[in-house]
């Protein structure tokens, strides 16, 4: 492609980057501009894609860590011949358009990725790359390479500065992920000013220190420095970091170098005077002519790829039809037929077993059945009972599928966010409860993007004991119930605990599974209501004869409330008791369901749970009781912490004759 | 002191680690006993501090980042002649006791903080730092420096893996505070084996990066290396990293630099082969005779080293008095009186302001009466209206009060935790609400330890508009009232922001306040109850005689709640409106009150508020609605996304109705 056509196209990103946010009267016009050069040289020579197939496996992600300048990539996908029109480009930022704020996966074809909070796009992006070479490790042969694909991202200083860059930075670096390259849009500019007033650090030697390639292009306007600086990072083993010398804003005369021009229009004038020093017509949303040639030859490029690719994997069909047909079907992302048939039951035990233990059967059999199943512990395998039959993923065996995070919460949370962006993997990551918080951001934006992405928490109240108050979570059963669209599991025994697997791999979204440390009983499901209702998220696990309270519960305080309803038999009062391990699940059923499982008549209720009350009070309204906590744990055995703390059966019995009485 | 005692009290340490680990049956005591020659350097021979005085503010403060090396600390706290009895470390990780399984502020004489989430301890300790600077920058005079005092920490692998510590080190390194000595337990040892498997970058290296000096002490116990680094580190104006490499467990001579020394007692024979090695008695938490002498030693050099300190003190006084009455309140934590006493009132304005403004000019106003106040932005300064009069912390200048935090959340949170433990400053930090969630483990210590530290929330809605879901907080309201003991304020306009500036500032624990991007009418108070409802939690803003439905709001969508009001007046509906800025304000008035706000005979209530219900339940309970969201804000307009999602009045209003008619 000519010069004259590559500086036309840069030209026309900026173009269309300033009218877009002018005619918002919304949005960022200064990284955009800065950045195009790089976006475009990144587009048009270094990434390997099809515009008219957005969702080939093969191609080349792109991630815009810094979702502000989304701009850039609409106006990347419009120039490259992506399924996005200059009338989409008109309604940045508007009800209803493709083309909203920051850049939303699902929402717009040929967006990989939802960006925006910082930081997160980078480390996401180490999990496509993870999961790149986890296929590559697992199906590729001699001669019959299809994982080969880069992940290229562009970062901001913000990006880089938020710490959940430098775990994933690190973790990548160990891995050696040499199919990952990240692209450091140095303006020196943040919002509140120059970036020496907070940020003074050597991030390249940063990198260095973490195992990555650097590199600088010190003109970001020099196609050929950046193309070439991306050559190197294709060349070398390591994953690459390109430090690119850019000026946010270019070339507004009087904004470009400022925080002025990161966040807001440029203005009618200051846009003329721009587009006057670019020598560019005034007619906004201009696209020269000459570029429709660009496009074809973008487009005719991006499908003589793919076919390519497609040769390649038609003769590993021909080669490999058993790993192909596996392949093919994880790539679709389709579960096999069965998958949880036979999965482990567990016999009636009173003295019982932990439900992570559970789950650690259940998961090693789910293994089996899904090999796409691939992920790991934040530096607690043994503990979150995680660790999956075969290998650990490392730098020369990366088609294993135990991951070691290390104890990277944050960066795993997003790296099991890009694991299930790039497709072909089932990923999960576990920890303890209380630390889902490390992790949060990650989680809103699994459930942002409506990404099937798994989580095991264990140590799931004060019954871990004697940690202690920093390790009992007690409120993040309700915090994780707040995401809209995550599903969060309790299950209240093993059996339970195997079903609620089922559900939670079947859950269209991001979904978690909360589990003891501590044994708890396996209940006798030969009285008791079937685990399989936990598929509808909350069930009748026993029952009376027209019940007069219902006792809630889940996980761990099932059994409180199973020996409640015992005592209150006892005493003559007919007590049903429901097991609500998945409140989003639940609420997902049909009124009827709902209505027989909670009766609306019956209003005298407790619930029962290690936790704070928050959510409980839509299943037991104004005239129902709690047997839950307001306040932190401590250090202590858990019996103990129990029995403080009034987490007992005596007490769910008489607050359920005290709400009885009214 | 003699080599032979040194060596005496190493072993102690070790002794007395191994035996409460092994009589609590629970604990890690891998960490204590590699860290116990690192431990006693610092603490005998590098740290200024009076064991009979732990809160002297004079003093060198002490961070154990890896809080799970409790037995450590709350070893030394005994041998140094803290008040920490032998009967203390016997009752390790029981109910009631002093000594909790990691170590928690406020519950044992000489623990500066409490710490077990790993990362939060290295950069809690920055924010320890920054405020002795801070206080340093503000009354040290030539000759009269009383500031002049250290952070040690103790870190282990888990710490510099988590992202957090890496932002809190790139703002140390930018700031120069040249006061933090960061000691790295190199022990290669994580629970899930070598810290190989996931950890291989070149952690030095990357501390270089940030502008630290970096030290390396090969032999783990060798006193005297330590103690050089030690010295180093405190001539240096960087601030310290010292590599140590340490063996875990040692001198275990079967589980010794293993996983499993980590988190598991030793078991009753290899802990009698250990002492053997050590040449060491079978008695359990036994201590040498001779230590006694070190304890008086050490609290001798104590009293000796805080009375000096009080002499220049009583230097300063004389020499400055107006100062020093303002340092020594500061240092008490007593606000000034008629601190709150002509603040910015609000004229009634249909137009109206946005909270965020209000809440600017409250805080300058605040800033004038409250020189301690001492905080900033995480790079939004601008947008969360955070300036304060006067000058930028920098390193040359780092009696500043406007901290530029950087793109860093999560150490900004972690740092806020630090300035409120070191006293002499009420801390905050300020973000957009959406972005509380990548504080949340340090929003959660703050609760946890009961700091008064401030968060400033701005662009608390989808009422942002067109930077889409990615930045629209609609679950952290929710989120935020989760956390026990932290409070959570949504002011409704102006004239609330004021109260809840005061509100918050009075309250024994974090809190917060969420504030609008967008204009809200700021209320005619004439006719409506007074702002200084919000002083409770919640109020009548607006009522009807014997009112027949209640209808509930927080911040921006009283408005919404207060036009319903109208248009339901006109349809002879008698409608209250009841604002509840906070909720955990509110229910910790007595229930008279509470009931006289929300009367329970009433049970027609609606809620609105532009997020999720969860929480809302509480006050809605079964016969009431919601006019709230369960789904993830879009990119558009305010007002186009409050129409399309519908928040409105009239939903208000048909809601209201619906209710009614039951």
């Amino acid at each position: 492609m000519s010069q004259h056509l590559d500086q036309l196209a840069v030209n026309t990103l900026r173009g269309l980057s300033m009218d877009a946010v002018q005619k918002a009267n919304s949005g960022h016009p200064g990284a955009p501009m800065g950045q195009a050069p790089l976006g475009w040289t990144i587009w048009n020579r270094l990434r390997r894609h099809d515009p008219a197939r957005p969702e080939w496996a093969g191609r080349d992600r792109f991630v815009l860590s810094c979702g502000h300048a989304s701009m850039l990539h609409y106006a990347l996908l419009h120039l490259t011949g992506y399924d996005l029109s200059l009338d989409d480009l008109k309604s940045f930022r508007q009800w209803g358009s493709r083309t909203p704020g920051h850049p939303e996966f699902g929402h717009t074809p040929g967006v990989e990725i939802t960006t925006g909070p910082l930081g997160q796009g980078v480390a996401t992006s180490v999990g496509m790359a993870m999961a790149a070479r986890q296929l590559g490790g697992r199906f590729d042969r001699d001669g019959h390479a299809l994982f080969d694909h880069t992940i290229w991202v562009i970062a901001s200083d913000g990006d880089l500065m938020e710490g959940i860059s430098s775990e994933a930075a690190s973790l990548a670096g160990h891995l050696g992920l040499g199919n990952l390259v990240v692209f450091w849009d140095d303006n020196q500019i943040t919002i509140d000013g120059r970036t020496d007033i907070s940020f003074t650090e050597d991030v390249s030697a940063r990198f260095a220190a973490f195992g990555w390639q650097t590199l600088s292009v010190e003109d970001g306007e020099d196609l050929d420095a950046i193309e070439a600086a991306g050559q190197a990072a294709l060349a070398d083993p390591r994953p690459s970091f390109v430090r690119v010398r850019t000026t946010i804003g270019y070339p507004a005369p009087h904004k470009q170098d400022t925080s002025g021009v990161h966040g807001s229009p440029l203005g009618p004038e200051e846009l003329a005077a721009t587009k006057q020093v670019m020598g560019w017509p005034a007619e906004p949303f201009y696209v020269p002519a000459e570029l429709a040639s660009v496009k074809v030859e973008l487009m005719e490029r991006g499908a003589k790829a793919s076919s390519e690719w497609d040769l390649r994997h038609a003769a590993y069909v021909e080669a490999f039809p058993e790993d192909a047909a596996e392949l093919d079907r994880r790539l679709e992302g389709v579960l096999p037929q069965g998958c949880f048939d036979g999965l482990p039951e567990f016999p009636a035990d009173a003295k019982g077993l932990a439900t992570r233990k559970a789950s650690g059967k259940v998961l090693a059999a789910l293994a089996e059945r899904l090999p796409e199943l691939v992920g790991g512990s934040a530096d607690l395998a043994g503990s979150n009972v995680v660790k999956l039959p075969g290998d650990a993923m490392t730098k020369g065996a990366m088609g294993g599928r135990n991951v070691h995070w290390g104890i990277r919460e944050h960066a795993m949370g997003a790296a099991v966010n890009g694991m299930a962006l790039h497709g072909g993997v089932i990923p999960f990551g576990a920890t303890f409860l209380v630390f889902s918080d490390y992790m949060r951001p990650s989680l809103r934006l699994a459930a942002l993007m409506g990404l099937r992405t798994r989580y095991v928490y264990t140590h799931d109240s004060i019954g871990l004991g004697e940690d202690g108050p920093t390790h009992q979570p007690v409120e993040h059963m309700a915090a994780l119930r707040a995401i809209p669209g995550f599903a969060a599991f309790r299950p209240a025994d093993a059996n339970e605990t195997r079903v609620c697997w089922q559900a939670a791999l079947e859950w269209q979204g991001p979904a978690a599974l909360a589990l003891t440390r501590q044994n708890v009983p396996t209940l006798d499901r030969s009285v008791l209501g079937s685990a399989d209702g936990a598929l509808r998220g909350g069930y009748v696990l026993a029952d009376a004869d027209d019940p007069q309270v219902i006792l809630m519960a889940t996980g761990s305080e099932i059994s409180l409330a199973l020996e409640a309803r015992e005592q209150l038999a006892s005493a003559g009062v007919r007590a049903r008791v429901v097991s609500l391990p998945c409140f989003a699940l639940f609420e997902a059923q049909d009124a009827g369901y709902r209505e027989s499982v909670l009766p609306n008549a019956v209003r005298a209720r407790v619930a029962v749970e290690a936790g704070i009350r928050q959510g409980w009070e839509r299943y037991v309204g104004f005239d129902g009781a709690y047997v839950t906590l307001d306040r932190f744990g401590a250090s202590a055995p858990a019996d103990v912490l129990y029995e403080q703390l009034g987490l007992t059966s005596a007490r769910v019995v008489s607050e359920a004759k005290r709400v009885l009485k009214g």
